[in-house]
């Protein structure tokens, strides 16, 4: 008999041999249907092979990022099927799952493939889907797999075994098909219930422009039709609230071939939303007790020498200016130069935790053609904070970040997120780690437990930490179900020291502070990338460019219009007017284009009363008022918004 | 006879020969006896020399720039003729005034000179002084000129003498001295009334290393001795407001020699005062119907050679980075960002005024020898605007600039300041200035109304505008009467042309806007600097990095001190919390050492109350107060200063 432990730390026995699939049909004939692999001892394995020793046992099904990877790995086989049966002779490279879906290159010889071959692909899937085929693991030879795929004629198979060592080479069969893949797979074909082809690209053979070119063809596949359907309508919308489309047409940011590429513009309408970031983070950070620093855009060579960002992520970095015989760069983070402020301030032990913020835009090296709109930017604006303290003040100062985090999911009415813990390998303390396997255990139990206690969802993912302590990455989703990485945060318990940081503690000793790297809204680029799209930009009112459209009905009630709106400007409201010789039913048209929250239509009727008619952006009519109390009623709604009531 | 125009443009008749002098007694002895130079057609003379021609006349005084300048010019040579008494063979390189007071480089052979030497040379300049001995013109030939210092054995003059023009030579004679020298000066030693000699450094004949180093003696001078005591005591005061100094003691910034010199780190103290000031500017140029944007703080080459900053003003500017084969600068100055984003704008004249805004770090190179303090730095975060406006909208934009200065002034308590108002000159068109006579004329009136209805002081100086249209730069004078440069005010009518700059007028046709560069604030950098000695860090409740000291009488009473510091951050009022085991004594010393405006002492009565003892900072204790109606009163206090009641 095996121990199999389950992940609730629970034990069972089996037989050896026993496969997952067993193990969760023993459990429930319901749970096993829905198994698509396991992880046992940490590794993904096919849920039908035999687990012939004790284990750490998780089922994987398609709520878990594993049991989608296996199952579209397993698709870009059957895709892989279809097309053999479309085209004989093709020949196959590489076929991996992705974030979403899969692909596979395919040298096609003479015959092309298009877009419009698709939805016969797409029915080959699922016929062959339907017949249930089992993918059969096969350790082979190295000389059998040659033979078999020399006798093929497919040289890209052969290229990749010969980087293969015999003994450890497989072979993946379904139905007709036979793969050289080292797995793993669904038990079988059965789970794909829904196929998509998506697109076709040219990709050269390995990566390399000096080899041939290849058929890159994406597919996504789906245990439910209804998922696949969803997914496609996430897409159609997630094209609608592209945030390069509606960043040009609301006036949010542009790029200019002078300026430099990766390097936005901020119109007026997308510093209105910066500043509004801005001050909701400073407002945050004000009654947790952060204080605000302003440090320069550049330093010497030395300081990044002692941070270890030279020479290790010079690649990151811009290049340098030589100047006065010395090289200074633009910085690519903020922590060396916070760093520096906190020995400056020379602290005791009374003054932590010292935590330290600011709005620094920080400059990082990408490739051009890895820039895309605002998600991959060479300038960065960041919510940047760092927190210095004691191990005894470590849980509560981690345990408030998280609070902020949730504090922020609130007033952006983001409802799906996770944190993604990434802890420390034992195995690898001194290499890929810093060397104190206490403080890695303590921090890495402090920081689950925040997780836990705040009851905020989170997976742990082992050996993926950062070389001085652990890490938190936070995935979002937008409105559409996209997902996002927004922010990080990090525990630092080495730099500090490379700095020589130190605080007098009670017996007026020295001692190194704990550092936490924080920056729950992460850069303004993506953050207001993200939430174009989250909001389709259809901003809620305090983060809104323009907050109210004052609409004159004829150029005779300009001047009341301009009364009105210097009555929004003194209440800090922004407002605009359209003093167009327009229709105001053409007036109101524009102004629900623009998606500004309020329009106030101002006549004859308003102007003598020292009212406002009001209309809310996609509702209508609400009403006439005046404008003192239409201002109360909007101030209202921003405290709302913000939680400050 | 000849008819001399005075400033109010009224004419009178003198005969021909007449001197300066002649005419203010013609007018006042009172007058006659102030006046230390003329103004004869904008070039200063000495007050005793004939006027020959019609002229325009401007009488001189020590109110005058000028006048004092001529004066300590006049003195320079007074303190030569009180050296050659106590050192013959002295020899003199130059001597000319400088902003306060003159110095006079000299080569003293054997003997050596230090600071115990002054009193005497001060005594002999005073017993010269009064025997009022007239500063005498004479026109001399270059032989002659020649001769006389050859026999003096003064190699200076006569390196001096070899790039002079024969037939453009004078000699100034007083008393027992005689300098090459092309004057003017003031008409006798008798008006120097009070002589102080401030200090002795070393300089290099003509700022060259590789000549010999003379000895610079430094002085000043004034019309009465109460003048001379007042200006020591101003010094005196300055040293103790020295910004460095206050900076240091508040926490307020700090140089890091791994960042680099000038670029000042800003401490959590300082990032407050920032970030007050902008809130001021922010909130100010909001209900000015300002818009903010944010650019980036790199661009590529192109665009600088575009603005025409590339090459000229390359030395002011960072060396390159050079990045995918481009050269890109850090920038010094935001317009040809702000432009780039007023061309994206594409704006008809309806959309016109566009007012950008934007607190953008511009980075300047300046000499590692020039740098001092925050007066002279290498980061600049500037206060920094561009008004594009059509020609019929920029008095009231120039206006509206104005007014904003004034409203400054106001708040910060700047009771003294002149604009400096520099003008073209019409035969440089086209050479130093843009050829656009007419353009020219009609902004520089425009601006000149708006300077004489607004009231400000202001002084015209022609040939001295900047290349594209006239500017303003802004003076002003600390609570203890040293002058400083803080802001600068530029129309241009070239550059918006240069980068194809337009806006659709009502006929539907192309027209270049003209823009305002304004910066009412300047940099942060300087005018924080400013501050800190014009209030000797004793800020204004708004602006003082902490509001509100919390004072606990005994540990006993730290929840509830800790209960009043939430209370104070929850209404944003910056409360710092003494909780180190001292005498309560002793904490309100070190309060009032740290400048904070109030104290709030709480112990047993105040805890069991809800209430808190207030120590006003320099005045004392002014009762006790529930805490609702203390944080009411500061922000009546901060409401009042900002003039926002």
């Amino acid at each position: 008999m095996i121990k199999i432990t389950f992940p609730d730390q629970k034990v069972r026995e089996y037989p050896e041999g026993t496969t997952a699939m067993e193990i969760a049909k023993s459990i429930s004939e319901g749970l096993a249907r829905n198994v698509l692999a396991a992880k046992i001892n940490g590794e993904v394995w096919d849920a039908t092979r035999p687990i012939n020793a004790d284990a750490q046992l998780q089922l994987l099904t398609w709520d878990d990022t594993a049991g989608k990877s296996t199952m579209w790995h397993s698709s870009a086989h059957l895709m892989a099927e279809a097309l053999e049966a479309f085209y004989p002779g093709i020949k196959f490279g590489i076929g991996p799952p992705i974030d979403h879906g899969f692909y596979y290159d395919v040298a096609l010889g003479d015959p092309t493939i298009s877009s419009e071959d698709f939805p016969k692909i797409e029915a080959k899937m699922l016929e062959l889907a339907k017949q249930a085929n089992k993918y059969v693991r096969k350790e082979v030879g190295k000389q059998e797999a040659i033979a078999y795929f020399t006798e093929k004629g497919d040289q890209y198979k052969l290229d990749l075994l010969q980087e293969l060592e015999d003994g450890k080479i497989t072979f993946y069969e379904q139905g007709n098909f036979t793969d050289l893949c080292r797995g793993p797979h669904i038990p079988d074909t059965g789970s794909i219930k829904a196929v998509k082809l998506m697109n076709i690209a040219g990709a050269y053979w390995r990566g390399d422009e000096k080899n041939k070119q290849l058929t890159r063809i994406y597919g996504i596949t789906f245990p439910k039709k209804s998922q696949l359907d969803e997914y496609l309508a996430m897409l159609e919308e997630a094209k609608k609230r592209d945030h390069r489309k509606i960043g040009k047409e609301m006036n949010i940011f542009t790029f200019d071939e002078d300026v430099g590429p990766g390097l936005p513009l901020w119109l007026p309408n997308g510093a209105v939303m910066i500043e509004e970031l801005e001050r909701l983070a400073k407002r945050s950070e004000h009654s947790a007790g952060y204080q605000r620093v302003r440090t320069p855009h550049i330093a010497k060579e030395s300081m990044y020498l002692t941070s270890g960002h030279l020479p290790y992520y010079q690649d990151s970095m811009f290049p340098p200016m030589d100047m006065d015989g010395e090289k200074y760069y633009l910085k690519a983070m903020n922590c060396p130069h916070h760093h520096k402020i906190f020995k400056e301030l020379n602290p005791s032990y009374r003054d932590l935790p010292i935590r330290l913020a600011e709005y620094g835009t920080c400059y990082r090296y990408e490739q051009s053609g890895e820039l895309f709109g605002l998600m991959r930017v060479r300038s960065l604006q960041m919510n940047d904070a760092h927190i210095y303290c004691t191990r005894e003040q470590f849980a509560d100062e981690f345990k408030a970040v998280n609070e902020m985090y949730l504090k922020y999911f609130r007033i952006f009415g983001i409802e799906k997120y996770v944190m993604r813990f990434s802890t420390h390998e034992p195995k690898k303390l001194g290499v890929k780690y810093v060397d104190n396997p206490e403080l890695w255990l303590q921090t890495e139990d402090m920081v689950r437990q925040v997780l836990i206690d705040s009851k905020i969802p989170y997976v742990e993912v082992p050996d993926e930490g950062a070389f001085y302590g652990p890490k938190i990455d936070v995935q979002v989703w937008s409105a559409i179900g996209r997902e996002f990485t927004l922010a990080t945060n990090q525990v630092d318990f080495a730099v500090p020291a490379r700095f020589g940081l130190t605080y007098r503690n009670s017996n007026n000793e020295f001692e190194t502070p704990i550092c936490i790297h924080r920056a729950p809204l992460g850069t303004h680029e993506r953050f207001i990338g993200f939430l174009i799209e989250h909001f389709a930009g259809n901003f809620p009112i305090w983060l809104a460019p323009k907050q109210v459209a004052v609409l004159p009905i004829s150029d005779k009630y300009l001047d009341y219009a301009k009364k009105v709106l210097q009555f929004l400007r003194n209440a800090d409201i922004r407002g605009l007017l359209d003093d167009r010789d327009e229709k105001i039913g053409k007036k109101i048209r524009d102004s629900e284009l623009k998606k500004v929250p309020y329009m106030l239509i101002v006549g004859e009727k308003e102007a003598a009363e020292n009212k406002v008619s009001v209309r809310k952006h996609g509702e209508g009519d609400t009403g006439s008022v005046n404008i003192a109390d239409f201002i109360q009623s909007v101030q209202d709604e921003i405290n709302k918004c913000l939680e400050l009531n």
